[in-house]
């Protein structure tokens, strides 16, 4: 709200005894307070919304001739980095389609550069007009199964409360632990009582699921199915309707939607890749998408709007009212609101898709993060046997199988056998240069020769390497380490697409249009080299993922999920 | 929410790992999060529900035979003071309706003893059954035309903040210094930033509501007309929805709730005198009045609980959840919910209409606040005119007439003519002895003979007095005065009837249904002497108030509310 040194001003500007700085004329209101369209005007004075109604002056008057005005839409639950560029970047992608503020659990580069790393992100994002709100990343790292960066314990991350932007704990996916007490759990949940504190609890059901309310955890955006979430609403969850790049959960919940339970439910998009915010949208999509399925459009906007404020007691945004900030998106057709223009603060930022301003780079930072001895990696797999695991990736799930192959065998090592699909992975810590390398074997993933390589594993991010011979696997893993990390695709010594990301090997510092079409050649790089599924770098990045079942790679060795434990790789 | 060292042992129980300590079994949960009725037990342990569903052990199990079980009822705004009780007792009257919490402003006390008032008010409140909240009294005094016996300014609110009870600022009477940033009001709101700041702004519209909105205030009360309210809501306030003693809006307000709107309406009770509250109920009238209007009972239950808690953001009541505090109403009609058992804090307190404990008076306080040198007190009206201004009293309202009339002279005096209607009133300070009496007279309460006098009178509450002749004004003024305040009816010498209210000449120190019968006492009493008002004491302690239109009587003398300046009582 606006301060107490703002307020003379304001509420001359809004009694009408000095003129405005912008009034917005012959408006449909989205009234997501009333639930209603308002035909009414719309005055503006500094960052604030000051007056609605009618006989307001201002220096500047738009006739908006019976255009659409909703609060601009605001993201319930998002990961910037995937998105592979900075927030300063995202906001050039998403505020032009009226995607105002968002709510952000900065936990990929916080497991690669701790609090530090969040520390970035809140810098970065002040110079944008996205309004980024953080939580503090409550998993970092997710396992000890794994080596991340970085370890952020409740000490750790309290200090972030003084910042602004912060307004609460992020996601708790440790779900055993908070449900069974652990202390470390406990400690976080405690640093950040009577803040908002943001859960993660796929399938957790029962008295499980009490026990997880019951420890303070207040949302969900990993509900795959209406029984589910109503389970978790019952229970006093505020939900996220999540449409990731690699999570599509919308349609199969909105059917939960209704006038008594809508306004516990929200919109997030969790991750999003470029190509996918590029050519779908954001928030935006999801409203669409929302409508379309039938939802009424006032609702479909409250649930990107006053309830993302509500839930998250965002006092001074979610809603078009005096006092509030003039975050606005414009637009002509109800039923599949895209924004013509977007007021960020009072200002107007974006028109027709696109910022109004010039794109103003930021320094790079954390260009020095993928810390690799290449004297101690070694990817040869000394033979021990004649039976080994494989993960079996699935196309577009997170979860594998947990196979046993033939192993082939060449000069007392264990091989790629690229023809019957079974591929060498190895993940490779990037981060404290310890050479230590973890091996293993994976099904599904359709190379035929070369490599793929990334520095984008969750949660530990070290460097992934996938590939039918070592040769191609180091020529793409050196790649992408020489880049500060990235992506990679090659083949012998010839490295075929390099997307660099050298700010902390997760996002580049290069527009997003360039990360966009670096992202299409390493995709066409892979689909070259024989893959078939869609993101070959995405399904990588999720196959080191040590909390999902069933068998993962990580630097530490293959992990099986089920037990939450190391396992030998070869299995007799 | 609980603390951090109750945590491990509600998640114990809440998995079912250890008992509970209580199961209700087979209840109809009122689900007030998802907006529907749900067959289920509830699981409880300390003071907190830990689990929803099946399957909870505990070392009581209640079996409810399908009961309904909604979370207590949260008044969203009350001056307890208007009960002529403390909080304590206050509980004893509301708790066994199923009303667990209340949010208050203790702005009548506080006009007469300032910040320890409202502190007297926080800890015999503890010592009781209800969650009293606390938002800090706003306007203290309302004007510097009376005298109160205390003044607040923002220096002396801000301590209120380290009390657990207090949520934010109470009802900003004071509308035109809001929308006019009067200094004085902008140090309160600045000291509340980011707190519930609560309004109270009647008939407020166009530019003059928006700026009051643009301020940070959020709720209104005051609303008589639905398009009032739905110009309020519109602009992002949240209504409360009005049932006292004597401003009875609800059923016009009702037409407003819809599924679209019901999230921002909360009900509230405002003033309540014990006979309404004993014979209609308190919030639990309210939602039955809504259900018998035509509302949803769902609607109208969240209209009590979570609505209220969303709006002072509330964390841990408003919903029957795992790690909510165990407020409960148990009742079997849902179409008129009357509380058959209540549970507060996880404890049975209530059954049938009665608390299951007995009463614990409380350590009487402030019984010093009647403090009059009657050695200045003078009644009489030097004759300095042939007519004289008179205040019209109209039944049932709180606005008055501005009459003139002629004045009777006996004596060089002008006094009373009961035959005529024309009453003398005598507002007497009796805060800082300083003898100073505003004299006037009235019409319309109707005293054949005899006087009534009280020492509550909205906002500063002097005595007040209002009589056929000198000698009863002056019987019951001392009469009220010797009891440390209250009400009482003269006649003559004779004192008819008395009520006393030591507690800061507001609230007395028996049990309610002794102030029942005192105050009935004292009503007969008034209508033997002649008077037709349903209450004139109530009538009689609004003549004072001078901020409400058009003639009024304070200590100062009479105050002409439409130009809000002092104004001669002889006209010509």
């Amino acid at each position: 709200m606006p301060t107490p040194a703002e307020l003379p001003g304001l509420l001359a500007a809004a009694r009408g005894d000095r003129p405005c700085d912008l009034v917005l004329r012959d408006a449909q209101l989205v009234n997501v307070a009333s639930g209603e369209i308002q035909a009414t005007d719309i005055a503006i004075r500094d960052r604030y919304v000051v007056g609605i109604g009618r006989g307001y002056r201002a220096r500047e008057e738009v006739d908006l001739e019976h255009a659409f005005v909703a609060p601009g839409f605001i993201d319930a639950h998002v990961h910037v980095e995937s998105a592979m560029v900075p927030p300063s970047e995202f906001a050039r992608l998403v505020v032009p389609r009226g995607v105002t503020a968002a709510v952000t659990d900065p936990h990929e580069i916080a497991n690669v550069a701790g609090i530090e790393g969040i520390r970035f992100m809140l810098a970065d994002a002040r110079r944008s007009a996205l309004a980024m709100y953080v939580n503090a990343s409550s998993c970092v790292p997710a396992t000890d199964l794994g080596t991340a960066g970085a370890r952020l314990e409740a000490r750790d991350l309290a200090p972030l409360l003084s910042e602004p932007e912060v307004l609460g704990l992020a996601e708790v996916m440790n779900y055993p632990g908070a449900v069974n007490a652990d202390p470390g759990v406990l400690s976080k949940l405690a640093a950040f009582h009577g803040r908002p504190i943001d859960g993660h609890c796929p399938a957790l059901t029962g008295h499980g699921l009490n026990a997880y309310v019951a420890a303070g955890i207040e949302s969900d955006h990993e509900c795959t199915r209406v029984e589910e979430a109503r389970e978790k609403l019952r229970l006093g969850m505020t939900l996220f309707l999540r449409e990731a790049t690699n999570a599509r959960n919308l349609a199969a919940l909105l059917p939960l939607v209704t006038p008594s339970t809508e306004r516990r439910i929200c919109l997030c998009t969790d991750d999003r890749v470029v190509p996918d915010l590029v050519e779908e949208g954001s928030i935006d999509h999801l409203v669409r998408r929302t409508i379309a399925a039938g939802v009424d459009p006032v609702v479909a906007i409250r649930m990107a709007t006053i309830n993302v404020a509500e839930r998250f007691r965002i006092a001074d945004r979610g809603m078009v009212a005096p006092g509030r900030i003039a975050d606005l998106a414009i637009f002509r057709d109800l039923e599949a609101p895209r924004a013509e223009r977007v007021y960020a603060a009072g200002r107007l930022v974006a028109r027709d898709g696109a910022m109004v301003t010039p794109r103003t780079p930021g320094a790079a930072a954390f260009t020095d993060t993928v810390r690799i001895d290449w004297a101690k990696v070694s990817l040869a797999i000394p033979a021990r046997g004649r039976r080994v695991r494989a993960i079996g990736a699935i196309p577009d799930q997170l979860i594998t199988e947990h196979l046993t192959v033939d192993a082939k065998v060449e000069g007392g090592c264990a091989v790629a056998e690229p023809a019957r699909d079974v591929l060498k992975m190895a993940v490779i810590e990037r981060h404290f240069r310890s050479g230590r390398v973890g091996l293993g074997f994976v099904k599904g993933v359709g190379l035929r020769g070369g490599a793929i390589a990334g520095t984008v594993a969750h949660d530990h991010h070290n460097l992934v390497v996938i590939g039918a011979d070592d040769r191609s696997m180091l020529a793409a893993a050196r790649a992408v380490a020489g880049a500060g990390g990235g992506l990679a695709a090659a083949s012998g010594d010839d490295v075929l697409a390099l997307l660099p990301l050298p700010i902390a090997g997760l996002m580049s510092d290069r527009p997003y249009e360039e990360v966009g079409e670096g992202l299409k050649a390493c995709l066409a790089a892979a689909g070259k080299l024989g893959s078939k599924l869609k993101d070959p770098f995405m399904a990588m990045s999720f196959l080191a993922l040590e909390v999902i079942p069933a068998l993962k790679l990580t630097d530490k060795g293959l992990v099986d999920v089920e037990k939450f434990a190391p396992v030998p790789l070869f299995a007799e």
